[in-house]
């Protein structure tokens, strides 16, 4: 075989990847309807100030502070009201010492007024004149020009993955042609002798490929275009010319090894010919999930995962995504892990092995008292409904020794 | 004013809106490399186990399990190797008493055999005989037929949203084409004198619309399709004609008023005039967030959510997004909010009003010991950069009398 079966860390694996890798983001514009779940490709500068304008953030006057000076229930000061400020045009007028203006929420401050006193604290005396029995310091209740951001500043930053609230803030900027990273291309390529495309007929002894689709699927999430490459049979020479041609169309390549000695060793020997420097390593210290490679191949990166379906979906999870991450320029920390997005307390005892990292499927139930609780569910690596009947990982990191039951333990759900 | 601007609890909201919708699921089917993310439309029903036979989960040997009885090491037994099973197919001889056959993982057990030696236990001596030095029991490393899912199970349940690992799941069952939930069509409105399209030059004292592209990605991502129906200005004739051309189209509307209370009465009359019976009620006990206006239109629901982006962003989250998973028929809690996807320790205290449920934007930050903190952004609520500076919300329970620096808080993530 051409390379040692070396196992070394998660950790080690995606960084030895990351060494290797030889990427720039590829820079596309997307309209701001489509931009929901893209990564910025580069820095959103605010070409203006917002708000562009002082705005009311209340109903009420627009006032000069000053004139409100020990304005109090028992003894109100009276303004001449010199006009209202109209919603979506600066008003023509300007509050003079001595006059307010009407006003709305959101609506521009005429000049010279300063505050905003709400319409609770106000009495309309005849047409023209307002009694105002509240004293307001200046700016209370106006949104000043700039507040939200200050002209010439970074809004948004690029490797950003965009959320509703970020599409939100690009609205606000009007910026609509959206800078996105393109999407990196990932092929699977599933293999083995005894697979069949989920829509065909099986035979006896014949299975439906379940990594397939199901690796395009978290691929697709994570922010990449995945396309499936079929079901090449464990034969060495097929597995190369099909893994060159779909490594050819695309920026990344994951290859799904069948689950015996034999059929990883075809897969290690057609990885090993992709490219250079190609196989990094051949094992990680991760159960399930150990005989994983890890390839760079003319510096695109290229994975070897286990056959089965769980260790498939963990090794993806863990070295794949992170990867993925990487190639829309998004922020990856060291060694590829993202914190856990949620944590639970274990309702048993996981035990583990020194010097690994360990993932174990929970179930999340919610206990009496609120607090959600991680079912271990132990099962075989090789039934996918053990994964489907589950909400989410826990990891044991290296060296902990096991979790015990009762502790807090991070989860990252599927 | 037609409606009374009765202020109910965001539980009580949520569910007399549910109590007056008519709605049945609309089932559709789409491929299965286009089902992330949809709803299944009714429960999947396994056609056949899984595995449909009984496969190895090691490279080893085939045996009968009782002629390995009391072998070990030092006392091995010796079985005469009866042919290889072949990945892919149903092998044609048997294991007889006293013989074994060589087999890879994921390979079909032989007729006779009943549990699988793994090759590190064993010896091949000569060309066909198997030294074995470990005794196995009954089924040991096989993984025996419908182990995974029995034929006529319900494998996976309706309303189920799909994840990777679902997606799996359907490829293991050969479900190609799934039965999922049509997209609710939800219409998005905005309103206000001093809009314009994000695309749009203003003019001083304008301002682009935020609110119509942020609850359009919203509505989205939680599985909706939106359209923005544009931008209505604040008038009484108009709204009511745009609304009804948006809802008639349409499974659900949102408007998105103005901020000024005259701009939130045209909508309430506008929105009352839709269909029966019309406005539910006007007022909910959050904040931000709190004049909202629910109504059930000829079984449709519409909401009127306030102008500023954070209180639109906040009602969107607690009572239009579980509307969403309602029409895409999955189970939605009393009062429609899920458990909290993550817990984060507060580092500022949270005050809050008896009788009244409050969100609070924050910043989540990992301390030196991994624990993750919730700064709150206490901000003002037009600004929308306080929400996309942010990770999401905290909430503070209703009744609850604040939340404590130190404590623990729910939080829903942007």
């Amino acid at each position: 075989m051409p390379e040692l079966f070396t196992v070394v860390s998660t950790d080690e694996a995606f960084e030895r990847l990351r060494a290797h890798l030889a990427w720039t983001v590829r820079p596309a514009e997307v309209p701001l309807g489509l931009a929901l779940g893209r990564t910025l490709a580069r820095d959103v500068i605010a070409g203006e100030p917002l708000p562009p304008f002082a705005r009311s953030a209340m109903d009420g006057y627009a006032v000069r502070a000053r004139d409100t000076l020990g304005a109090s229930e028992s003894s109100p000061v009276y303004l001449r009201l010199a006009g209202e400020a109209e919603m979506g045009s600066i008003p023509a007028f300007s509050v003079a010492p001595g006059t307010c203006a009407r006003i709305h929420t959101g609506a521009a401050l005429p000049a010279g007024a300063d505050a905003v006193v709400m319409v609770e604290e106000t009495n309309l005396v005849g047409a023209a004149e307002v009694e105002v029995s509240a004293s307001v310091a200046p700016g209370e209740d106006v949104i000043q020009l700039g507040e939200d951001v200050v002209a010439g500043e970074r809004a948004l930053e690029a490797g950003r993955r965009l959320r509703p609230v970020d599409i939100g803030a690009l609205a606000a900027l009007g910026v609509v042609d959206v800078p996105v990273a393109q999407m990196p291309r990932v092929a699977v390529l599933s293999t083995g002798d005894e697979l069949v495309a989920p829509g065909e007929r099986t035979r006896p002894g014949e299975i439906r490929d379940v990594n397939g689709p199901m690796l395009c699927a978290m691929l697709e999430r994570a922010g990449a275009a995945a396309r499936h490459h079929g079901i090449v049979p464990d034969d060495e020479e097929r597995l190369v010319e099909a893994a060159r041609a779909a490594l050819d169309a695309s920026d990344a390549l994951v290859v799904t090894a069948g689950s015996s000695v034999s059929a990883r060793d075809v897969t290690a020997r057609a990885l090993a010919c992709l490219g250079s420097p190609g196989i990094l390593l051949h094992g990680i210290a991760v159960k399930p999930g150990k005989p994983t490679i890890v390839a760079c191949c003319d510096g695109k990166p290229v994975f070897g995962l286990p056959g089965n379906p769980v260790s498939a979906a963990v090794v993806a999870w863990r070295l794949l995504l992170p990867t993925v991450r990487l190639l829309l320029g998004e922020t990856v920390p060291h060694g590829g892990l993202a914190p856990a997005p949620r944590t639970a307390r274990l309702t048993q005892n996981v035990p583990s092995r020194s010097g690994r990292e360990d993932f174990v499927a929970v179930r999340l139930v919610q206990a009496d008292d609120g607090e959600v609780l991680a079912e271990p569910a132990f099962a075989k690596s090789n039934l996918v409904f053990s994964l489907s009947r589950t909400d989410g990982l826990v990891r044991v990191p290296r060296d902990s020794g096991g979790l015990r039951a009762g502790e807090r333990a991070e989860v990252f759900t599927w």
